[in-house]
């Protein structure tokens, strides 16, 4: 499936681990955040608040990317922005990526500086450094990223705090990768900015610590799906949310693809993962940030629903996640 | 390789990645720096010096671990080890894991409990608790860990930092991992002392924090052997270490074995890692905590020699690391 290199390509074999590591953090500028960088047992982030926001994700070759659909930068950054996103939606600001990488020595090194490449412009985009990691070998191409972030005195904005009365928005992109997935599984190319929004997710950093410093009473990262992730706020929360179809923010783009594909946009945005858009409540519609739309309601109760009843996908509807 | 699990043995695709997280999460205690455990976006540790040490390791089945040498267990009590020791190498209290775990839906869900639990208890021992991670699908069995701490107001001990007339000390255990794996390369399984050292090494996690304490100048964790990770020291700081080998601690159970298989216990000591002693530099004798052994000096030039001199392996020696 990868792309063949030409056969006297480098590769991470021919450099060593030593030498890699020296080629993807030589020249890279760091923020005020990284005491310590890269080369030591171990890194030193600054996290003045007291309390460090640290989050995991791991990335595996043929699951969560394919290099022959992305390229290695498109992967790089999407592996960074998975995890800043997570950092972000609990209100902090993001300072550093630890970043393990396990591959095939046979990889070519190039890809392996694309990749690095991607995820220091991505965590650069964020605010924060690529501080450390780990390069070993493997018959499977894994990423690993840890994100780590500060506070910056608010309180973390979790999952459980919703309340009944509490107002729902949403930041970012909805739908966006969905749309992609399906443009790309038709055999299409383009549109190149919905088709990129399934490469590399463009999360709305920023607006995580707006949002806790607006007062959000919870928060998510939409990885699985708006209806899935905002399910979990009601769980976490042991409330209900009843989001309005009307108030969806949907892209003319995505309108435009659903039109040309035959699928439906709402249910794009509606049930794709992958855009890392932000969800929250809030205490009233005075508390809404700028950016933010309003899209529904926390009610007593339990479960989600769409204009008051139990969401069901459109007839004839091909499902493309697995 | 791996030992055949009974046929109608659980896997991880019939517990499913929730329920999966769910049973190695469930009734565990956390340190008191948890204070957002695993379940929401990200974990959130405190760290009241406001300095965060992070270190990332990947360990991969087949090239850092064996299922058919090792449990579960041991497997996840090394893959911890290897990390905090990273965190105590920098003088810094350890305080929370990530953990990331990428294989294959058929793995049996007994391995991973068994390697979670593995987790749990090592990072218990140091003090830490397992405050989230990641589980995914993936052809080969990949361990991500990252380990965090707090530097409890010091200094980080770093490589760069030892100067001309100090002394270097190590605590822990030499040698004792090179035996283990020589032992097993026989097709021994005994003496069990010597093979779980391979298995799970036990660095000294109380004493990164004391070296700091009492004023290591340069600190390292011994993952790739004493000479080469004082060659890190050395290099690092600008120094030649000269070691004396009539100082080096060797166990006499280390002795023991090396004469049963015909080894050299001096060798192993000198050229054996993953035991994850610590080594460090100290301002003179009178530095050195109780529980360290000083085994040489620090000079100007560049380089570790072993009693002056550059070391040769003995002949005859077999070199049992990749």
């Amino acid at each position: 499936m990868r792309p063949q290199p030409p056969r006297d390509a480098e590769t991470v074999a021919d450099v060593g681990e030593f030498h890699l590591i020296h080629r993807v953090t030589t020249g890279r500028a760091q923020p005020e955040t990284t005491i310590l960088g890269p080369g030591d047992d171990a890194a030193v982030v600054a996290v003045p608040d007291g309390r460090v926001v640290a989050s995991m994700d791991v990335l595996v070759e043929g699951v969560h990317f394919r290099l022959d659909w992305s390229t290695p930068e498109q992967v790089g950054r999407k592996a960074a922005a998975v995890n800043l996103a997570d950092v972000v939606a609990m209100g902090a600001l993001p300072s550093g990526l630890l970043v393990g990488v396990a591959c095939p020595p046979d990889t070519p090194a190039a890809t392996i500086q694309g990749i690095m490449a991607g995820l220091w412009e991505e965590a650069a985009k964020a605010g924060a450094g690529v501080v450390g990691g780990d390069m070993v070998s493997s018959a499977t191409l894994v990423i690993s990223i840890t994100a780590m972030g500060d506070m910056n005195g608010l309180e973390p904005v979790t999952r459980s705090g919703a309340l009944v009365g509490d107002v729902v928005a949403v930041t970012g992109r909805l739908g966006w990768a969905a749309a992609g997935l399906a443009v790309l599984g038709r055999g299409f190319r383009s549109p190149v900015g919905i088709v990129n929004a399934q490469r590399s997710p463009e999360p709305p950093y920023e607006e995580g610590p707006r949002a806790a410093e607006a007062g959000a009473t919870s928060m998510i990262d939409i990885s699985d799906g708006l209806l899935q992730d905002l399910g979990h706020i009601a769980d976490s929360s042991g409330v209900a949310i009843d989001i309005r179809t009307e108030l969806l923010p949907l892209h003319p783009r995505l309108l435009d693809v659903a039109s040309a594909l035959g699928g439906d946009a709402r249910h794009w945005a509606l049930t794709g993962g992958e855009d890392h858009a932000l969800a929250a409540t809030f205490p009233g519609p005075k508390a809404v940030p700028e950016g933010w739309t309003t899209i529904g309601t926390v009610r007593a109760g339990e479960g989600v629903t769409v204009d008051g009843r139990t969401y069901e996908k459109p007839p004839g509807w091909e499902h493309w996640r697995a």
